[in-house]
């Protein structure tokens, strides 16, 4: 396989917006093919994530909308989708795309519209990620699924609830606060451990600030053979190692709700790859849909001891300046979670932060390797991406 | 590149079948693993191809549906979806993922369960594959814009409306009288011109015999290394070329809605792979969605002259016996058209006949290569693979 290079990144703002699905996509293809200095017709191939535009915008087919609003004709162009992890799942087939000798200059590109409909209706879409008929059918939705995974975690590890509460509240108030940073987020509001611990009960012992939003956005990147990635940028972003794995569907067939074995099991593969070892990571951007799992993912990707992520979290060991920086960017919580961007926008923050240009409260310094951690529904799918700054 | 082979496929009925979604996806997964010999622990990954379960039956994240009813664990899995080509997306990429080095056998399939909504509601869900702010706001559904194809085509080719309505019926009787032979199709139904002709006018020039169907159904087929494929097979079948394209989305914005752009460019990529020309070809499955798209399509596969391929029909030079068979599985207009599973479907059926196993009446005798041509949406995505047996 040949070895692949990020070359440009860009996103938009994440947020309740007023950009059609078509616009957001513009946006964010335009900006990444301007940062990578490439010209649209050298693009040989798109991958586009998206989660459910059938649903929210009534758009199915959009790799070949993406192409149009990017101005791309005629090229192979292809819609991936896993659920919140759609845009990571086109990143890494677009890797393979390069890796393969088949293309050279390749965007990913990952879009979700949200916003458009309800509450209700969006909690429903999203539930679709989850086993219809044994989980969607009986009301499941995902605050219960993640509150079951917080209620085994408690459990399994002897975590009083009234603890654990306040770990996840710890990872609410660090996140929030990166977030206030990045003028890219959706939500730029600083909380205290009082707010986010007496926020609204959504699903016990999840409340309000324990969930991510619900947000439109889109972003991308474009990637070529690495021992071509000088002819266009002076700051190539390296893929270094990837994992892809995929957990059990449904909740009541898994092995250990406390744990994520996709996590376990792509971070394993990603490490291997990239011939490092946790220790090696300078900061990570973790899928935190639900604060808990932030916590279960830092423990699968080997960061922390399984039933400690949340005393490290409590004690700021993940934030800007702790030993591991988590999510500094303001992860889903707060940057926002435009299900089908998320993973997209995750790659450019990364790439942001290698080239250390993004805002001083929120930047990991000298930054030279991250991991990128993204999930699709009650941590089914996973990818992790390692990346390294030249 | 490593070169790619097919070591095993298999396939449910088309039809409206009582199965779920669930149950469809483990049949062809099952059938195909057996018939490739590779034991469920060396599938390495798992490519998905699935339309619109989103809105069919409301399950979104279908590719970790896929993985649990075909007994996979752990791998990576994806879904692909380019509309009614949506399945041979994910065999393109799983090609490419077997061509890259990072997996050898890896399992493709595509699904879609259609008929437990109504024809309106499907009609409406196969429309979000058109731009939906600029042609299904509009009311724009799928046989008005081949509709629209066919006018074009009348006019520019100087064809009266007359004779291509009689040369568009001939592609119906010819593909329904190969379905009646196949097994799996749908509507197994030997039809006469008149009938054809005379049939219940759906979207002029287009009548109900112009259209293909709604059905339910899935189809697999197992990749791995051609250097790998006879460990497995004693007949494998081999992927010499693939072409992928993407046309512009909406209709207004086309240069000549009388040809298909995106099928004339992936076909000379594939044909180039492949170092063959079209009179190399044994026989073809084509895209017949309705049926002018099957007279559109041998044009842009390079089978027939442009403004000719009616009046073959019409002579029969398309049937099992003629110069270039077309459609001997009875294509989408008999056999069916569960979009997710279509391309797969067409897969399954060249490999049968290239292994000479299905019934005589609709063989093609000693085919040694076929082309697959299967397109998404109003023929904008466009996938062509050439086969061959050894």
């Amino acid at each position: 396989m040949r070895d692949v290079s990020i070359i440009g990144v860009g996103e938009t703002k994440f947020g309740a917006l007023d950009e059609s699905l078509r616009e957001l996509i513009a946006e964010a293809g335009n900006k990444a093919l301007k940062d990578s200095g490439a010209d649209r017709g050298e693009i040989e191939s798109l991958y586009f994530g998206n989660y459910c535009g059938d649903r929210f915008v009534k758009q199915g087919h959009s790799s070949s909308l993406a192409a149009l609003a990017t101005g791309l004709k005629y090229i192979p162009t292809i819609r991936t989708e896993t659920a919140c992890s759609s845009s990571s799942g086109a990143f890494k087939e677009a890797v393979l795309g390069v890796a393969s000798g088949a293309y050279d200059v390749v965007m990913v590109l990952g879009a979700e519209k949200m916003t458009n409909v309800d509450t209700l209706e969006a909690t429903d879409i999203l539930a679709m990620a989850g086993d219809r008929e044994f989980e969607g059918i009986q009301g499941l939705t995902f605050p219960g699924m993640f509150a079951l995974m917080a209620q085994v975690y408690s459990k399994k590890y002897g975590i009083k609830m009234e603890d654990l509460r306040k770990q996840l509240s710890s990872v609410a108030v660090k996140n929030h606060r990166n977030g206030y940073y990045n003028p890219s987020a959706h939500m730029r509001k600083i909380i205290t451990l009082e707010e986010a611990m007496d926020s609204r009960m959504i699903a016990y012992p999840l409340n309000l600030f324990d969930c991510s939003l619900i947000s439109d956005g889109a972003a991308a990147a474009i990637l070529c053979p690495s021992n071509m990635a000088t002819d266009y940028s002076d700051d190539p972003v390296d893929v270094i190692g990837f994992g892809h794995s995929t957990d059990i569907l449904p909740l009541h067939l898994r092995e250990d709700l406390s744990r994520s074995k996709a996590t376990i099991i792509a971070s394993e593969k990603a490490y291997k790859m990239a011939g490092i070892k946790p220790e090696d990571i300078d900061f990570t951007e973790v899928h935190d849909c639900f604060t808990i799992n932030e916590l279960i993912s830092l423990e699968g990707l080997g960061f922390f001891d399984s039933g400690r992520a949340g005393e490290a979290s409590l004690n700021e060991k993940t934030t800007v300046d702790g030993s591991i920086p988590v999510n500094p960017s303001g992860g889903l919580k707060s940057k926002g979670h435009p299900v089908g961007a998320t993973g997209a926008g995750q790659i450019v923050e990364s790439v942001m932060q290698l080239r250390g240009v993004v805002e001083k409260e929120r930047r990991v310094d000298d930054a030279e390797i991250c991991l990128v951690h993204n999930i699709g529904g009650s941590a089914v799918t996973c990818f992790v991406h390692i990346l390294r700054r030249r």
